[in-house]
């Protein structure tokens, strides 16, 4: 038994509360069936596009859904982030929603696109280090001199709950479609889009697998899972999936893979190049790599499927100069 | 009174045959509001993403209707169709889907993610010339010597049904979301997606407004309404929206248009990357020039709505090269 095995795990309706938060707010992207994919692989295969959601990535989900449950007073306070990019802009545009400050801490590699994005929706950045764990202290060192009120990226039951409705949303498309016996490949990084997303899959749709999809080069939940618990791996991870570069695992973010999630591949960075293009040339959608990384499973044979599948695509905010670098390899 | 008012219109009842007909064929493509243009214009804007539908373009919903419709005597002696490349993709996939053969005339200067697109999909490449006449000249010159079965790019009932299928979804998605008075930009080259996008829209929701969007180099519909009657116009217009160069509106479309589009407008082609790059950073879309022509049109202040706004997004059949080129001024 793990040693948390006491965590209270976010339910299905705790998904369903925040679906109803969003709507109307979010954007429910559609469950497109990619063709081209399904050439290659030989099943069915299904985008979720989330880069078409607010913010270009899903973590609005969770954090217009954290912040609406916040009194008025932490509100006003101002909220504060710690984030590699797309949590921050989400959270500039929640406070920007509910009219109020966001500052947000982005390690100073944060790409350009992430960075103009923040300020764009009025939100300060402040850069610290590269590490999440130097972002983190950072924003606890604001929020006691400016008492602002923390939005935590995703070690938090109200984060899981708003990024599961994305799981939610794929759920019952795929039961409208009649599809029962399939697989989702989603993301991990801090892990609170997959928490969110196997645990709505798993109680809509039990018989479907959920797969968790890490960088070769940050393999945070396969080492947690060996180890049973949470670890701490090599302190700086670098590669091109910026999004998934976390050093550890969610305490409770873990719980739910325990519960929720099936088996972990890994995917190597010059794998998510290729990916991307594929999505611009044959789908017309940016990703960028940490989004592109689940179709980068499948055109790289990580992942042969029996059923048919579903690719989280998480995030597009990449802008034109660094898509361009990225895929000329001048980056 | 025009010389063919005596032409029979496409109805309501077509469009929604049409639908029944693309049901789980063709992507039903979302209607997303865009916060970025709304900022910008004033007021609420949707977008209509074509791009995202098979083929990467709206083209495959006329296609694939006109194919089905075909007995299977006609459809088995060959599909053949004229295309400055959209199309081409659209009768190749359609012709693919049915296990019969597609020839496609291309013209010369065709980009070459079209006649990638239409290779890939088993569809056999012909080119001639540049213009529409060429184009037709040639099909019809294969038609009579391999007893192929044309597929009309636009001048067509069941084309025009087909195409009217993304403003039939336009139409009832506004409506569930509320909007009465909105208006529908919507590109025009041959007129087949005007024509039956209009239909689609008056009809559903009369006061609805439906304003085309034509290069201001290939103005062949405010010809066609200053003179009361289609005309040609310069044979070989040139210009970034390759999908919009048709010097001549269809007979059939221009009824249409007449009946239904209210306004037309016309965007300079200095406009059309910068809407092209929006597309892209912005919504993580791409989008190719003619695609791109409605957002445009906002951008550059040609259109200063009032009321809620529908951009169609016809298509993004641009490759990387191609977009590369076109966003660094390098084509």
């Amino acid at each position: 038994m793990s040693p948390s095995a006491n965590t209270t795990l976010v339910s299905i309706d705790d998904i369903r509360r925040a679906a109803a938060t969003l709507h109307g707010v979010a954007e429910r992207t559609p469950l497109m069936r990619s063709y081209p994919l399904e050439e290659l692989a030989g099943v069915p295969v299904y985008l979720k596009p989330e880069m078409l959601q607010r913010g270009g990535a899903f973590k609005f989900r969770g954090a217009y859904n954290f912040v609406s449950r916040l009194t008025h007073d932490e509100r006003i306070r101002g909220l504060v982030a710690p984030s590699s990019g797309n949590h921050g802009q989400a959270v500039a545009l929640a406070a920007k929603l509910f009219g109020v400050k966001a500052t947000i801490v982005m390690p100073t590699t944060a790409p350009r696109a992430k960075v103009a994005g923040t300020e764009r929706l009025g939100g300060r950045v402040i850069f610290a280090g590269t590490t999440t764990a130097e972002r983190m202290d950072k924003a606890m060192e604001i929020i006691e001199s400016e008492n602002g009120t923390l939005v935590p990226p995703y070690d938090d039951p109200l984060i899981i709950a708003g990024q599961g409705t994305g799981g939610l949303e794929i759920a019952e498309d795929a039961k409208a479609l009649g599809l029962d016996e399939y697989a989702v490949l989603v993301q991990v990084g801090g892990g609170g889009l997959s928490a969110g997303v196997s645990t709505a899959i798993k109680n809509v749709t039990p018989r479907a697998k959920v797969i968790g999809v890490e960088p070769a080069g940050s393999p945070k939940l396969s080492r947690a899972r060996e180890a049973g618990a949470p670890v701490t791996i090599a302190s700086n991870p670098k590669g091109l999936a910026d999004g998934l570069l976390a050093v550890r695992v969610g305490t409770l973010t873990f719980e739910h893979h325990q519960a929720y999630v099936d088996e972990v591949i890994a995917v190597e960075d010059s794998d998510l190049p290729p990916a991307v293009r594929f999505l611009l040339d044959r789908h017309k959608l940016v990703a960028e790599p940490s989004g592109a990384i689940t179709v980068a499973a499948l055109l790289a044979n990580v992942m042969r499927p029996t059923t048919p599948v579903v690719c989280l695509l998480s995030g597009g905010n990449i802008e034109w100069d660094g898509l361009a670098a990225l895929l000329t390899g001048k980056q």
